[in-house]
């Protein structure tokens, strides 16, 4: 087993997601713009290094977990870079929510160095990630993918390969955070319909929860939402609309409208209007009560 | 046990429906307007009716599976109607999907004879009813909820009490079926995303479905889009908009802004502007791929 | 020139308009279910009748400007009603802005009697009606349109004909309204871009209002949004809605998907919401500044 | 007067806009990729150069009309540039539609130079341009506004000063597109309306463009969307929504929702989807009609 890797990106997804990877037994050499954050792993062995180029060793593997395509690009092509340091052999395994495109491009960078980019985007919140719990998509070169392989099982419950285009996985992911944005926008319509019309919204959920929606997204974040619920922060709305931008940015590059995805824009950048771009992802949901008139509940909710 | 019931609305739904409830002991006055379809049931011992009216013993249960709101108002303000003949103590179990002011209208109405108005919308497709498998939604006086328990046991797999308001049932309903076009808009605008970035439809379908959305409505109509698979037609598309305007009618009643069902009522309204009418109601997302200019697959599914 | 006619409805619209009628020389039967509001117009010389019905002479002409579709159907049914009253030989003059398919259903009715049903809803405010500046859009049978061709004269500053389909004309009004809806909608957007990057919202409406735009809608409406002044009432926003919905009402009617208009519906619904019905119909843009953070301007607003 | 003066960028706008300012006797250095398409001008007494950074004297004057954001900054960073070969009291008159904040970000690097960047981006197509009928919008440092003010109204019929704000003439034009695209859309809809309603789009807009809408966009627009007449191609497809997206990020940058421009996206990127991206973007309208199932037509023009 491959046991000395690097890791850069030690925020609410990252810290968690390398402490999984010490608690495997992998030796770690990690980086964070805020080097505090570092404490809880140092204190288990990990070595904080000065520079993000520094967590590479030679053919090595290095993962990222940053915040936006430019934090990950500003990293891959600074100078030195961890991609310079890794050099032949090495592979870079990124876990950021990025662009396909952004990542066809960061491959191709990579390549002049002789490193593998591994497109390798989670699913889960915080104590998902904390709990060993994520779902990770990978696409990539096969080899890199085989290399890898025990890395990527200490830190989830599953891995879904996507084949060797490194842009399919982010691709998915993508995806993924659309549609559970999509179901968060109608289950909060459906909730407010069903609460002027003698429903309980909470009764609404445990109903389709249990039946056609028994799934986490609906059972989750129905309740949350039933209950206005927007504390803690598992996921920042800010991202969340980052991510839906970059559903619409990468769909308008393949000539594919997506009207869902336009309203969820309209919808979360209306959130970010009106100052709740620091709550849980969740809280665009308080417009949708507002737009029906339900304005004392808002009005407290965005004081919180 | 009551053993002497009527039904009324043998379609595709009311036809499995009926047939349980003779598989439970009970013994069924039918009606139908088309009285053909009604042969399965006579077969084993059903008995077909002139008159609607006729399916009624005075202070009995009659249960009614039709098509819309127009539908079950017309049965139940004809002379002589089943509900007259019911009369003091008699219940009316309404399974349609109507909107929650007429299923009131109709409760005001059914008191002046002494009948009892019972909302039990249920969800579930041809194949779920005759499998026993609906989901039944209640609302309505307690003592008929305790009454006719037996009868929507032998019927479905659960059911949901919401209440003494008659119209939370059906409000539950509508909200049920408002998201399950939501996420079918959803998955299509993922999936061509997906297609159009190196990701097969249907992997992602897979993905998604054994994860986060883990449950029937993603799984089934997730893989149905994928392979742009609309027959058998398990609801006609031509109802799904129906249904999608119902929500849109009860929203604006309460002053609920639903920009999914809007966004909605203009995918499937295309689709019926396109001949597409009688199709599966997945058949709208055809109108996703050619958005995105994929001609080909539309033009051949166009003709099916 | 046919000297006494009927005239039902005396609102904002109805009540200058029948001035008008009577300043043209016309005697004039009135009726309004309000009847102090006739005051103005018996003052002159009009007639005040008890009921509706009575404003029709035999084989002469009526004008009604009523307020919905319900209403001006309940008055064409009611029993006596100045259609049958009118007989044989006579014309309803129908300003209102109705259905489509609602006028061809009266139509088809008042021909049971011999009466002539004419479409012939105008375009204008309350200012305007008054200054005789109404525009007038006819349709129905061409020997109708020219006996009242003095009449319609009379009331407006043009006669636009649109052929012998009575809904023809009310699909026209139904257009302009929303087509007016449609450019306050996009006026309001702009309006709230321009003031977030540096630009005068009165400067931008100067500037488009005297080249691209220059015409009434842009000027008028344009200024209004950006002075942010929604008295006096020109149109009541409850009004506006209810166009918006007859519009998609219409639209669904013949399956033509109009997403600007579903778009519509959802903002002046929310104003509803809000409490600002009885406001002025662009009071439905303060959403759109609420929906950008601009919460102050609005809570003010809210309050008039 | 200043008499020599550079211009880049001869497409279908600069062209016509560079022959104006030779016919108001100045000189031009003028300086196009594909250098062929100055010949109408070099015939006249332009002097042609080989490079973009020699149309420029020291502290004088260069007008730029160039496709996008992309193009403009190119131009002004690469080296040699012509902002460079301007010097300080050197002024960089911009006439393309671009972004705000890329105004904003080429006035402070041109500042570097001692070179004033003045944004003046102009409303109307080609042939308005050859009419010098173009209507400029300006914003920038006023002593560069004085300076300049003769070479503007050497192109246009008239100059809309915005202020010092680089930014807010190009926030004015993207507003000004915006609400030509949206009044294309909802006319568009509302012709299908009309035609499924018994009337003629050609009297709609005939009827609505003398009175309420009496103004250049919906007279011709309106008429060209009637018609079904897409060439010849005034304004591309492709630039259209490059011109909507630029909105949109500028929306998004200001946090400001603006749903109808989420709208006129999807329409236009369906319609690039659907190869039309070369056509007059007025070609976005067919999908409206395709939509309303209105197939043979559409299918028709797709192949123009």
């Amino acid at each position: 087993m491959e046991q000395n890797i690097g890791f850069i990106g030690l925020g609410s997804m990252g810290a968690p997601i390398a402490a999984n990877l010490m608690h495997a037994g992998y030796r770690l050499k990690v980086y964070n713009r805020t080097a505090s954050k570092a404490s809880p792993l140092t204190e288990k062995g990990a070595v904080l290094v000065d520079h993000a180029a520094d967590t590479a060793n030679p053919g090595g593997i290095v993962l990222t977990m940053l915040a936006d395509d430019h934090a990950v690009e500003k990293l891959c092509l600074e100078k030195p870079s961890f991609v310079e340091n890794l050099g032949p052999g090495g592979i870079h395994i990124s876990l950021s929510t990025i662009a396909p495109a952004t990542a066809r491009k960061l491959a191709e960078h990579h390549v002049t160095h002789g490193v593998t980019y591994l497109a390798a985007p989670v699913f889960g919140r915080p104590e998902a990630a904390a709990a060993k719990k994520l779902w990770v998509c990978v696409s990539g070169p096969s080899s890199a993918q085989e290399r890898t392989e025990p890395i990527l099982h200490a830190i989830g419950q599953g891995i879904f390969p996507f084949g060797e285009d490194v842009g399919a996985a982010n691709a998915v992911k993508l995806c993924g955070n659309f549609l559970i944005a999509a179901a968060i926008e109608a289950m909060a319509e459906s909730q407010v319909l069903a609460e002027k019309n003698g429903v309980d919204p909470k009764a609404l959920v445990e109903m389709l929860g249990s039946t056609l929606f028994a799934c986490p997204i609906y059972q989750g974040y129905g309740k949350q939402i039933a209950e206005q619920r927007f504390e803690p922060v598992g996921f920042r709305l800010a991202l969340g609309l980052k991510d839906i931008n970059l559903t619409l940015q990468t769909a308008a590059a393949s000539s594919v409208p997506m009207p869902t995805a336009s309203l969820l824009h309209d919808r979360w950048l209306a959130a970010v209007a009106k100052g709740r771009a620091e709550m849980d992802w969740t809280a665009a949901t308080l417009n949708v009560a507002e737009d029906a008139g339900l304005l004392a509940k808002s009005a407290k909710a965005g004081q919180g």
